[in-house]
């Protein structure tokens, strides 16, 4: 169960032909009654906006923030596809409008696959029906959707959590092609609590900002990066602070979620930076350590060389002095006062070994905290990557 | 022939004991008399500059920019090694100095190698004499030298350039941690053109921005970049300006010759940014393509993927507007007016196969332009880098 277990939304996923071999490829949530409720989104910062990003923001504009429903396609990104593009985008929501009932700007679309292929909406669009018409509020339905949107994932991402009063359901994509602003990625959140759209578009940015926004797997931006999440009121009016840590933590376990799936990672690395001159130091020196190729070969092989850390640090463009700085793996502190020091290689070693690593640098200057959630770099995200075909 | 090239040098390369199973790992390049020359240099932007970076910052700002002397030590970096490390450079320094007959201040130092390693400057002191000792201006001598700074390097990277009236030598090493400002690497250049410091630094300025400044492997600066010229002079004066483009011209040869051999590299790329808005941002958007994880990837594929490029550019923060971006592998356009077309499918195919990739980018808005040099990503990176041991 995930975006289907707060009242008021069903789902359905299923195969309408973007993808070869009859492999599930098209998904639907939608609101039980098709009439529009609160919606917010948010969208890659890539100046070479896919088509459906285009298309969702201007229905998210023309609504006010509803929506009744959202299109998911993946195994072709619909970006760089010119003029042709937007109408395919539109295409899918003009025909998700008509299936569930609502005005076409009351459907939002997200697309995801390989750049620069025309979208073949002539061909699908005869399909779309049938698979729109399978809605229903199941945890198979749900299940269903959740599967349609991956693409080089290996399992579907679902989370539910219920807060006071109300129930939060997501569903997300994304493997590679992650990296802040928004980390590459398509997420779908559900919620029956009672929220207007701009409430709901302020909790949404508030939470993005410590999980998606904080998660890096190849620093890679994509064109199609999405958002969106969509309150059906059936629960009734929240507590707004209570709305927003549920939300968070909802992002967070997506966020988690798609670093251990990223494309041949073996390590989920959380880094966490204290002791900068600023919040905003603090994480943008955790993101340089987290992107850097160097020090993500280093998880791959379980290598505590902290020296490559404190290098990155030197080069992160934050106040920096070596000689202040601290670095511990797992707890295990390596380096103090910038240089070397005796540990328990024992500890060390087996905390290197193991799926999650834990490193924390302190810079020794001020009380700016910042954490970025990180993977290794291992051959599968070079044999996933080197060719398309 | 290399460094010794230029009439006035001298050069050594020997095994003092850094490295295992004797491995030559310290080379000397000296003025024949053991006097002082010009001498200029150019250092990492890293904030944790390694012990032999701060010593030759300072040398070379006591003696005004003169020096008699550098020694290069290859396996260990002499970097996060705190006051010890400091007073190891200085004592290399020191050592070298007394060899040639020279004072302390006027040797310079470059070290590579593991970072936050001591170095073990007292095991090692008693045999720097015996290296230094052999010194000389033969073709033997220079790749000695050449050869005893490499790390992961697979051959020595030697350059002797013919400017009006004078001659121009250098030797570099640089396999991974290669990135601008500068790009991670040692090399050092000597000349007999009489010039006197400040148009010797001047002309080392002006020479890196399009060379080192623009050759990427992995985004990584490291702790120890340097790039050091010596002028003996006894060329007598030279046309600046001429002078100026021979430098450059050798400063890019090394370049090539880093990213050819750069760690698990199969492939040259030459990523060439036009129709910018400034020659700022074009080069900004040459790196940023340069650097992208999944457009590497897609090189050592073979694999003309371009939209990950455009992608790439629309994320560069510059100016950018798809709909007017050309993209073309080798002059096979792929891509124009942000959209894919139609092209010959086997001359792209026979250019991607080659060892030399040239990548156009036309953004379409302006008339600045950039390059940048860089490689493709392969396992054999990931395989270097992922344990120290």
């Amino acid at each position: 169960m995930s975006v289907t277990a707060p009242a008021g939304f069903v789902a359905a996923g299923g195969a309408v032909g973007i993808k070869a071999h009859g492999a599930a490829d098209l998904a639907v949530v939608a609101t039980a009654d098709g009439r529009p409720v609160s919606a917010a989104g948010l969208f890659t910062a890539n100046l070479a906006r896919a088509a459906p990003v285009q298309v969702s923001q201007e229905h998210l504009q023309v609504s006010g923030g509803r929506a009744a429903g959202v299109v998911v396609t993946s195994g072709n990104a619909n970006a760089a596809t010119g003029p042709p593009g937007l109408a395919a985008a539109a295409g899918l929501c003009r025909t998700v409008a008509q299936a569930i009932g609502a005005a076409p700007t009351e459907v939002l679309v997200c697309q995801t696959g390989l750049i620069g292929v025309p979208f073949p909406f002539e061909a699908v669009a005869g399909q779309i029906g049938a698979v729109v018409a399978r809605r229903g509020s199941d945890r198979q339905d749900s299940l269903a959707a959740a599967q349609a949107i991956l693409t080089t994932d290996t399992f579907p991402k679902e989370v539910v959590l219920e807060g006071p009063g109300f129930t939060l359901g997501a569903m997300a994509k994304g493997a590679a092609m992650l990296a802040p602003n928004l980390a590459t990625m398509l997420a779908v959140l559900t919620t029956d609590a009672h929220l207007d759209p701009s409430d709901l578009r302020q909790a949404l940015v508030r939470a993005v900002g410590p999980t998606f926004n904080s998660l890096t797997v190849d620093g890679c931006t994509s064109t199609n990066d999405t958002v969106l999440v969509l309150a059906s009121g059936l629960a009734g009016p929240v507590d707004p602070s209570a709305f927003g840590r549920v939300l968070e933590e909802a992002c967070g376990q997506l966020a988690y979620l798609m670093a251990a799936d990223a494309e041949g990672s073996t390590k989920v690395v959380r880094i966490r930076v204290t002791g900068a001159v600023s919040d905003a130091e603090a994480h943008q020196a955790a993101l340089q350590v987290a992107r850097s190729l160097l020090v993500k070969c280093s998880f791959n092989g379980a290598d505590p060389y902290w020296g490559r850390v404190v290098s990155e640090l030197g080069t992160a463009g934050v106040a920096f002095e070596l000689d202040r700085v601290t670095v511990s793996y797992g707890g295990v502190n390596v380096c103090s006062g910038g240089v070397g020091v005796a540990h328990d290689e024992a500890a060390l070693r087996a905390h290197m070994a193991g799926r999650d690593i834990e490193l924390h640098c302190d810079l020794g200057l001020g009380s700016g905290v910042g954490a970025v959630l990180g993977t290794d770099l291992g051959h599968g995200y070079i044999d996933e990557n080197r060719t398309t075909s």
